[in-house]
């Protein structure tokens, strides 16, 4: 059932081999201070970082930078970036990286006018932005969590070991991105595959909720065909251009609120992901990789009629002669074997958790109510457990 | 292949039974001044002009009025409303009807503040709009065209026998859009198919071009399977609110910009269509039903592959022991069967054309360059002639 619901998505998206030149149509609609926001560096290494500067430069700005920015983006860190922010009364926030930087650019644009503590008024508190929202471009370099075109923002509190997400309303989402998938040629295989899942798995917490059978399930099933598809190109040849386009596009509309309309939405795989990552600062998709199958399996008979036909219009499992069950747990055993064979992290204890941690990671982990069934305390301490 | 492109779609949605409360959000923000545009008068039947009557009201807006907005809006009535909008110095063009009333409110829209003839500037040269544009607001109630979330406006010029669109840039699209499903529940039947037909074909005429395998190819074969699913509820029942909401929705992500994304496009079954209408004036969805089979059963052979993968994937065609070319034969058998069971007119001769006609609507073809197969004249000929 399609609800009471509003749309509105006005970030500006240039996509493709030329899109970096859409940062000269957008650049003169700012002031002079730009505070350029990347994360470890590789942007150094691979001609990113040098294309950017001489763009900025070109268009007269005044270039403050904040770099080091981590996979995940703490509160320490955040809160010294809006230092900076307001030291240099920025114009313009524009983050070159992944999903963390375009995250920690957009917690910071909410923040730099703001008197309240950040963690406290957004993570904690869950209030919406009432200051002035400095505005954020991003230019992508890893593909995964749509941050690009939505106003998302994950922030990891290690003081706390809790790793929250947030999301500000319309006008913190990104004026403007440019994609383009040449630059993700180059990223390494194993952040290139816990990108392809964390993909996935936006489009299966939507997914798997709500029980009415409306246009964006289709949708869905579609994104998720083409996902396995250029995945496995992709793994094969990283170099391939329209299977790295594909992933490119389908993060995007994976997670800026289009697929989310009519559905109740899960994300209760995000919720236990976020709880490792708390503790091990573990890859984001591997940690839901890690956990997905023990969910899955467990929230199955919940959710029976919607993971049968997951099974058959994702991955193809001939239903014939067959229960929905059986038909439902086929599909969740060909969807294990594709996350092995791309090389996905399928357990915690590789991702670097231990068994000390398990009390910690329980007590993190939010429960969400929009799924096919309401987790108790001891059912998330059991999937955990069957995640090592 | 996804090659480079803007994607840029400003428009605020608001959706679902209470959307109508989304003009008490919006009108705030535009002057005193406002051109109510609707179409034959269902509006003042159904009570759809007495609520926006009282909101406009409440809202403290002048309201200047222009009604009789017909199916295909001609450039005499365009000229007139430019007169009107120039004459109540409008601050806000307020469309409330179908596709036709959209189109013509944004025609209207990019010409109060040009001194060119629209038809010649925007139909004929088609030139974008270089003068102040007026806002447009529109609330639909019919479902169809998509044009309550794109820039396009077709309009016919009786005279020259001839229909044309034209997109206008995103600055021309509605800032915003109210989508009540409800208020299309009292759509005569003919309507209502005419308009699932027009969805379909929008999507067809984007998925058959091009010989990539693209994102956008798997989320359109989602979107047509959702609008087969819900059409055929629909048909049966037009008060389901939820298979109505779906059409609704998918109408307007049919052609909102995002699956044209990495397609050729072709649009050659709307540029037949359209020059039916020309001379005929029949309903928009019934033109493109009436000559969409001879047209798909011709270009068929150029673009095999594509043919065989839509009657697998959209119609349920078991492809085993059978050539591309019978798999997709079969698959537009079953398109057509579909088509005559939900009560589309499927010939040029029901919606009035007549054989002395022939010569002037083959002449007011356009023939495309997006699809599987450049037309010539002489075929452009034998495909009326065979959806006669």
């Amino acid at each position: 059932m399609l609800g009471n619901f509003t749309y509105y998505n006005p970030t500006k998206l240039y996509f493709g081999t030329q899109s970096m030149n859409g940062l000269n149509e957008e650049l003169p609609k700012y002031g002079k201070n730009v505070l350029l926001v990347y994360g470890g560096g590789s942007i150094k290494k691979n001609g990113v970082y040098e294309r950017i500067i001489k763009i900025l430069q070109s268009n007269g700005k005044t270039v403050y930078e904040d770099g080091g920015v981590m996979p995940n983006p703490t509160t320490d860190k955040l809160r010294e970036g809006i230092e900076r922010a307001r030291a240099a009364r920025v114009d313009l926030i524009l983050a070159v990286g992944g999903g963390s930087v375009c995250d920690y650019a957009k917690a910071v644009s909410v923040s730099v006018n703001c008197a309240d503590d950040p963690w406290e008024k957004y993570f904690i508190r869950f209030e919406e932005p009432d200051c002035a929202i400095v505005p954020v471009g991003c230019v992508l370099t890893m593909v995964g969590t749509g941050s690009e075109m939505n106003g998302g923002s994950v922030i990891t509190n290690r003081e706390q070991n809790l790793k929250i997400g947030h999301v500000f309303g319309a006008e913190a989402f990104p004026k403007f991105s440019v994609l383009d998938p040449e630059i993700t040629f180059t990223i390494p295989k194993y952040q290139m595959v816990s990108g392809i899942y964390d993909i996935m798995s936006h489009i299966l917490e939507q997914y798997f909720s709500g029980t009415d059978d409306n246009t964006s399930d289709y949708v869905m099933e579609g994104l998720l065909r083409s996902l396995i598809h250029s995945a496995e190109i992709a793994v094969e040849n990283p170099r391939d251009y329209e299977a790295r386009s594909n992933l490119m596009w389908i993060a995007t509309w994976a997670l800026n609120t289009f697929v989310e309309k009519g559905k109740t939405t899960d994300w209760e795989v995000h919720m236990l992901g976020q709880a490792v990552a708390a503790y091990t600062d573990a890859t984001h998709g591997m940690t839901l990789a890690a956990v997905s199958m023990p969910y899955y399996r467990r929230v199955l008979p919940y959710g029976l009629k919607k993971f049968a036909r997951y099974a058959v219009n994702v991955w193809n499992v001939d239903p014939n002669g067959k229960t929905d069950e059986q038909t439902a747990r086929e599909g969740l055993d060909r969807m294990e074997a594709w996350m092995k064979k791309i090389g996905l992290v399928m357990n915690l204890t590789d991702l670097g958790a231990t068994p000390a941690m398990l009390d910690g990671i329980v007590k993190s982990t939010f429960v969400m109510e929009g799924g096919y069934k309401v987790l108790t305390t001891e059912e998330i301490r059991e999937i955990l457990r069957e995640s090592y």
